[in-house]
């Protein structure tokens, strides 16, 4: 991970801003002879898009990708995936405001303090817009995924929104596509409608927590002691804008265990060990155990709301701002996707370094 | 990150086993002219070092460090440092159950599915003991610290035992050093000597949760969006053997804040900006604010543990296991030195490429 | 330097294939506030461009860059810079015969071994069109050195066609701009335009040798042992298409020296060490010394010629090939900027590494 | 390749100085279940070890490699595999005049200016003898391929000492062992010697150039386009001490050659794909062919020899200075192991990256 590029043997690089001429990911690695066209990753690119109901910002991007290279006859050839997306919606503005003055809780201070530079105009670099490049890289990853390992599944969904959690008892994968939030639990979504509702009247915001549980992956991907799977994991997930904690299985919740609570128990089945409970979140010494992968990350509030908030200019005088536009009242929302990009490329870069280094032979069991 | 190596521009490279002939670590890319002995690095090992209280490991290990290259005449040359650390006391034993069975929650399993092999003596590359690689390595980037940063501090304490939390009314940093749990609420220090001495007779460990406050860094180091310094602050933690959640600031509690709340208001201050608040954690954008950087992790449970659990052998049989030894009941407390170091290496190695790209110029305020 | 990825700190990409939509170069790692326009990249883009001379491909090419990312009101601002050229001459033809047959002495069968999949058209990814992305992200690279070390150059120049070497004795940096060849040497270019006219007119092609001398560069660039500064100048030399060897200084001649005559003797100058002669091309021990930085690299004729060879199809039956098309007669004039462009990238980024590790504090002489 | 660290999925960094306690090599990312015990790299470091004969440096030094980590029950675990080498030679000695005055055409002046510091004894890391931690990691590299390519053959010999190239029909493999030079040709040997001694006499030194053929390795090895395997190759070799130039194939004189003179011509053999010649040393656009790899690299003299040549103190004052101590006359003749193991580590590398990518899967001929 060095600056704008994420991954080892499978790398993506993002670049653009938020109110420049565009923005994408140059995809390097990927295995030859992937089936690839523009509208595998473009349902990807639908799924995060913004303006499809009242929770996400107003902004209407076309968010169409277009493929510039490394696909040939409809399958990828080795060689870099340029994939470029064109903004269409930088509604022209009066930028005066943010680019004199620093949101609290946004990156506008440290962008300047660090550069000398930046470009205010919807946040620049710094804006969500940024994990639009990751959805499309993501796109790629997943149709790799599908040749490799046909079985895998990788499926993110809310579990919190503001204080309120799900109901774990309740969970249903059939029902993240069925409501805004992604989320598994129907009437928490019901109840989140009505919170979010009255919260962006009030032009302010809330944060939120997405889970991804990637299942059907081997065992053995990862590798000690800088390059584990969960390492490679909290990166990506941390990466991502707005991204404040990260955990694996128990998480956070693992130090009020204790030893005999909390590790899995091993049995055999039918297709080599089987575990009593997934309290490790599918990874064991950074390494996958062939359970479900499971990581939760927390994203804060969108800084820019409604409510004057104090600051200083740039020349060092107190102010107050109040970020008019049109923003996420819960940019958690829009998380789901990305997190699920992120994971994907995350577990086709082990799958590739794994099989480059072990060549994908393995100690059995039984 | 690739397997073995972490870092960009201050590059550590840890090698070697519980119970092999050694470990050490491989640091590439220190500045010149840093002074450097042996004893600068001891002292953290000392630190970190077992058997010192009953909390912990009663393996006694010398831990002596050794520096075989990249410093001269008591100065870094700017080449490797090799720091060594013999293994001393690997005392002999029957490994015979570990060898044919799998440890619930170790990662037994995982490297013996992943390499057909594993070193099972102490747990190899996967036991603890390889951490003090890191914190030898830590040594020296806290010595070029000194020199590059005079000013600047990081501090490493224990905030959670089990369920139980420090009253953060009761901090005292003044209190780290004189309890066995590093820990800066001399009271919570106290119950928690009664509930552990419990769980360490009853042959059972458990989890806590650590955090590392770093002082007088400036604004700018980081960089978007897969090089921020959070990013590289949540990997370097998460690839602390048995961490499962990594936080930032507010961390896994954003979600439930809203943006009013969270976002720190901004003034300005004698030295330059100021905040009236930190749930950033020192950080905005993956780019360090100049306030305290605050990061916080989870450890799991030992899993190494005097109470049977139900496993698998080699072969596939269902078995159980005990794991007798010299294991920590709270491996968290080993684990402050440990994170004290890995900031200190993720904080030089952002000062250097923020050196290297920006030339440390910054966008003046005021 | 890992697959299409150039570079440490300032790192380019390139992306792209002869007759696709396009190509470029995603840059990152560039200082912020270095002045830059699409101008600025241009103009070493049209110095590359085919199609100037009768010497060079008839293919007719705009090469029009746009910058895409990373520049805000006329400054880098820290970020990517997305560079990308649309190809606009795919001439629409046959490929039938390229496409079943390989080439010899082109990556057409190596590709098709390892890829299992090849885009054909032009030579894909494989073209010499991937350097027009070097040329650009050259620009970026030659604005930033522009920036950091004003009075450095440099210079890229024929110094032998075919087994036609220059006369040292007339090398004219003034004359370099005025022939075709990109030579220093103004009767050399005469007498090489006869030859290669006759060439050209025969169907075949020849080799060159190319030379770059970069001058003004400080001392105590590059790092030992694998982060040599000629170690980064050879790998980025033999990177560019159809190069087959590369020589720091004396090259392959310094074997038949003798200690005596190589090493260059040193004396106290007005502003610092210089040398009596440059038998080391300007390195040593990896580390430049002030002196002029000489390189130099073979470029072998181009495999596209009009006399049958014999080769193979795809289904292993014995053929004959010609390649008809445009192409170049001698490939090696266009190799001089791009020479200069992979340079300049190698500099730059060993400024911004010393400037990281060591902070540019050198050890002071007299 | 940054600074110390060599190699994508196979990563060697070597650590150490010429008279400080020892050096080494770090190698990460070996395959696991690899046989291998210290005899098998010694064997490799007994090769190149000084004073074997009176044309290298009288230095005694046992080269006794230890392997510290990364191997049990003798194989490779696929964690880092540490190898050691103590220094026992280091002859007390005055160092005053190195101390303070400059070596025309070494790195002395160099490390100076970029560091402010250097270990002057012996030439710290600058020293010839970092190569022996090369030919260790090397000797692990070997063993790796001897499972992977079991029929491949790595061989390094002498083509030329001085301006005396050898006589190509002379070559025979089988002669390389059975004289000093590891060079094929038996004639040449002994007139070099005449020479070499006339000129080791007259405190003197000479250069020499170096071939290394790869044998039995798959076609699809390397990647475009800053990942060819000519590209690693190139900077394997040139980071070696001393070297100046590499070529591939033809190398520099492919210049020379027409278009038609120059493409291997292929046919259909029993096997695959044929050629009659290999102007390409077996890597076109980067990639194997399958044939043959060559790869051949000048070395220069050393700069420490006896007549006295003209420098500067660190104060600037012009002096003399000559270089007793017991130094190589042709420091090429122990280059040729060190070729040996660069260009093992590089073709291991490639292996294990094309394996990651591609799987080893590849496109049919026939």
């Amino acid at each position: 991970m060095s600056f704008n590029t994420f991954g080892h043997l499978f790398r993506v690089t993002t670049w653009g801003e938020s109110h420049g001429p565009g923005l994408g990911a140059t995809v390097d690695g990927c295995p030859p002879g992937v089936p690839l066209t523009e509208s595998d990753v473009q349902v990807w690119l639908d799924k995060r898009k913004p303006g499809q109901n009242k929770y996400t910002t107003q902004r209407r991007e076309a968010d169409e990708v277009e493929i510039l290279s490394g696909v040939f006859e409809g399958v990828t050839t080795g060689t870099p995936i340029q994939l470029a997306i064109r903004n269409t919606d930088q509604r022209s503005k009066d930028y005066g405001d943010i680019a004199e003055k620093f949101r609290p809780g946004h990156a506008d201070i440290t962008y300047w303090q660090k550069y000398g530079i930046r470009d205010y105009r919807g946040g620049g670099r710094s804006s969500a817009r940024e994990t639009a490049a990751r959805v499309a890289a993501g796109g790629v990853a997943r149709a790799a995924l599908a040749q490799l390992v046909p079985a895998a599944s990788i499926t993110g969904y809310m579990v919190q929104m503001g204080p309120h959690q799900i109901d774990r008892t309740r969970v249903d994968f059939n029902q993240i596509d069925q409501n805004p939030f992604w989320t598994p639990d129907a009437i928490a979504a019901e109840e989140w409608a009505a919170i979010l509702d009255s919260l962006r009247k009030s032009g302010n915001s809330v944060g939120a927590i997405i889970e991804v549980t990637a299942s059907g992956f081997p065992a053995g991907l990862g590798a000690p002691v800088y390059g584990k799977l969960d390492t490679d994991l909290a990166a990506a997930m941390m990466s991502i804008n707005a991204v404040k904690g990260v955990e694996i299985g128990e998480g956070m919740a693992a130090a009020s265990l204790t030893g005999t609570d909390n590790a899995d128990e091993i049995s055999m089945g039918p297709n080599g060990p089987q575990y009593n409970s997934n309290h490790a979140g599918g990874i064991l010494g950074g390494i996958s155990t062939g359970q479900d992968i499971v990581v939760r990350f927390a994203v804060k509030p969108t800084s820019s709301i409604l409510n004057p908030r104090k600051t200083i200019t740039k020349s060092g005088e107190a102010s107050e701002i109040i970020t008019k536009g049109r923003h996420d009242p819960c940019v958690g929302i829009r998380a789901v996707p990305v997190a699920e990009a992120m994971a994907a490329c995350v577990l086709l870069d082990h799958l590739l370094l794994d099989r480059g280094q072990t060549g994908g032979v393995r100690g059995p069991i039984g």
